[in-house]
């Protein structure tokens, strides 16, 4: 009996409804003859709701008590889609991560997977029942509750179904797949029925709606994972290491990220080791910096110039204005309204003119570029958050992607 | 260094603010030279909102998935009150039941304690870290989480006071103590400095505050609890196994109990085996009669009364209702507007006129008696619900508990 794994976000359990919804669409999977484990996110907003809660208590919660806070929301929601499958007459029972094997180790809010013990899970299985698994969640060795980062009950889902030898993995979300670019900014946007793991991550990592890390791990395993509607019977989209070969030479969607802040060190004396003396100290306090550039120099002045999400800026702020002062800079800038639009392609490895289709389009539409950064499979531009619609409209009609 | 075990209730924990306050004074405690161990009940109306969240999805939830649903509640309040902690400068750590060590029996929603493996308490309680448990959860041998009923945060206090070897228990609450009688009915009731285990748990099944099971594992170990208000600086009562002597000879408090459902089977043939056919089919449905009554019969006919909870009456009329016809009786009614009054004290054993007393002060009160029941220190009337302040204030009059 094959087992499929399911993984349903937090909109599609958002309310008792939508839990009985779900508890139908794993019913109609294990009446087809599977066995099947469900992952679930928490409810709708429940996880905003507890960080509210803690930060009414302390405006920085200890990271080992946050875990054991959050992971709430989602023992909630998987216990209440056991007991909706209970109502169709089906023998279902939810385990808490820790309970399905998950092992991490101790680096609360954003716990790696360590281990996975997937026993319980198959012992409930073989007894013939459904097994809800709340997602998000591990436990260490000493059995302190941790949580896998935002987003991570993707990643939760994926690692089951490695562990437990699923064909695929399904997720469910209030999306009908993996578009060409988003629909609600481009209505032509086409739904993709498969892409490759490697620009799957590209467009996670830069706008599209799925956690990175767990793309990262269905490649390394070459987990097959198909991402569906909730809500909408239709096919989705399937991601896969084979997917790559059938789109090559071509721009697979467009990506955008408004999450973005610049912050600009200006008038740094161009000398040895001043990019480590302001990057360093960030790196000290946990802020990831994504781009950077440094100009040509003028009078042996340069500007270093780079970005970080918009959550850290004030904080990226208040390390490096200090840090500018001793190295002896004019000063700091920062701009917070900023996003990022990316295309990504297998296609564009080693191919010329995607760059250049891509900067004309983007200067048709009026917009200016402030960075670029690329990869192999992807060219990033940085531009005023306000001009995103028309960016991933224009690119989206100048790489012709509402074609099949 | 001693143990001081405490213990907080849902209206302690209401709230941010609150919970501000309760770890004000869990900090005391610990700045006075005592490890700390405190256990918190879940914030205010969160068990109910869980139970209604349950409820859309299921009318008769899974009692295994309940149990994982309403542990939540507590998990929720013990991490906010260790961040609440880190906040004013200390080390503390919040602990789910079974990271505490609460081993249990698999019957959920009502589990047993089975065993007590502190280890990881007291390896936190070593480190210097003040210690959080959530009240009211447990896991079985399976790591299934379980919940030990309603109000067992006490008894998860009590349990760990005994296996810490806490000199006492100290249950914080929103009331000051144990009083003479509820001082919402009766102005003048007294808050008692001190009542024996017997006494409080005839007082807590039949109306006080705190839970009796709680109450019969003090007992059992010998370990003394203290109650008393987590917001008014005040001393409370304690509960313990040397004063029973010193109140011998008095009433020591008047209980009453709202929650009362009478059922009556009219006409029942009086002959062998007539009970056990009533009462065994209630049993296996796991409804808890109470007191029952059987009148002298008339003409071989008699009336069958019992009373339970009124949670439970309409189900109970269910049961009973073929087994009457079965059995030939006329017929069965029901009231539900019932309540038990009670007057406790270790002082009535074996000691005339507490009884005469009691159905004087009722009588003269104008309140009628529909039942009564008693044991070696209590006696309970039950009466009509709308008479219960009246009764309870002509109670505390007649046995003048006003006075020291």
């Amino acid at each position: 009996m094959p087992t499929i794994l399911q993984k349903y976000g937090g909109s599609s359990v958002a309310d008792a409804d939508r839990i009985k919804h779900v508890a139908r669409r794993i019913s109609r999977s294990y009446e087809g003859g599977n066995k099947v484990v469900a992952v679930v996110s928490a409810m709708g907003d429940t996880t905003d709701h507890l960080i509210d809660l803690a930060h009414q208590v302390s405006p920085s919660p200890a990271p080992r008590e946050m875990d054991l806070l959050l992971s709430t929301g989602e023992l909630i929601s998987c216990t209440l889609v056991a007991m909706a499958l209970h109502e169709l007459g089906h023998q279902a029972v939810s385990l808490s991560g820790g309970q399905a094997g998950i092992q991490t180790d101790a680096a609360h809010t954003r716990a790696r997977i360590t281990g996975l013990d997937p026993k319980r899970i198959q012992r409930e299985l073989e007894q013939g029942r459904i097994v809800i698994v709340a997602g998000f969640q591990g436990v260490t060795e000493d059995m302190d509750v941790t949580t896998l980062g935002r987003g991570a009950s993707d990643l939760t889902a994926v690692a089951l179904a490695i562990g437990l030898g699923a064909e695929r993995c399904e997720i469910y979300t209030d999306v009908e797949g993996i578009h060409t670019a988003d629909p609600r900014l481009v209505p032509g946007a086409r739904k993709l029925k498969e892409i490759g793991f490697d620009e799957m991550l590209e467009l996670a990592n830069y706008g599209a709606k799925m956690q990175p890390r767990s793309i990262e791990l269905a490649a390394a395993y070459n987990m097959p994972v198909l991402v569906s509607s909730t809500f909408v019977e239709a096919p989705g989209t399937l991601i896969h290491g084979g997917a790559a070969m059938e789109v090559r030479n071509k721009v697979a969607g467009v990506a955008a990220d408004r999450n973005v802040a610049k912050i600009t060190v200006l008038g740094v004396p161009d000398r040895p080791g001043i990019a480590a003396s302001v990057f360093e100290p960030l790196a000290r306090v946990g802020i990831s910096v994504d781009t950077i550039v440094q100009n040509a120099s003028v009078e042996r002045l340069t500007d270093l110039t780079f970005t970080t999400t918009r959550t850290d800026a004030q904080r990226a702020m208040e390390v490096v204005e200090p840090v500018a002062r001793e190295i002896g800079a004019r000063g700091c800038a920062s701009a917070q309204d900023l996003a990022k639009v990316s295309i990504v392609g297998t296609g564009m490895q080693n191919a010329p003119g995607y760059a250049a289709t891509m900067f004309r389009a983007l200067y048709e539409a009026g917009i200016n570029i402030e960075m670029i950064t690329t990869s192999e499979i992807r060219i990033t531009c940085i531009i005023a958050e306000a001009k995103v619609p028309e960016a991933v409209r224009a690119l989206h009609d100048a790489f012709q992607l509402e074609k099949e």
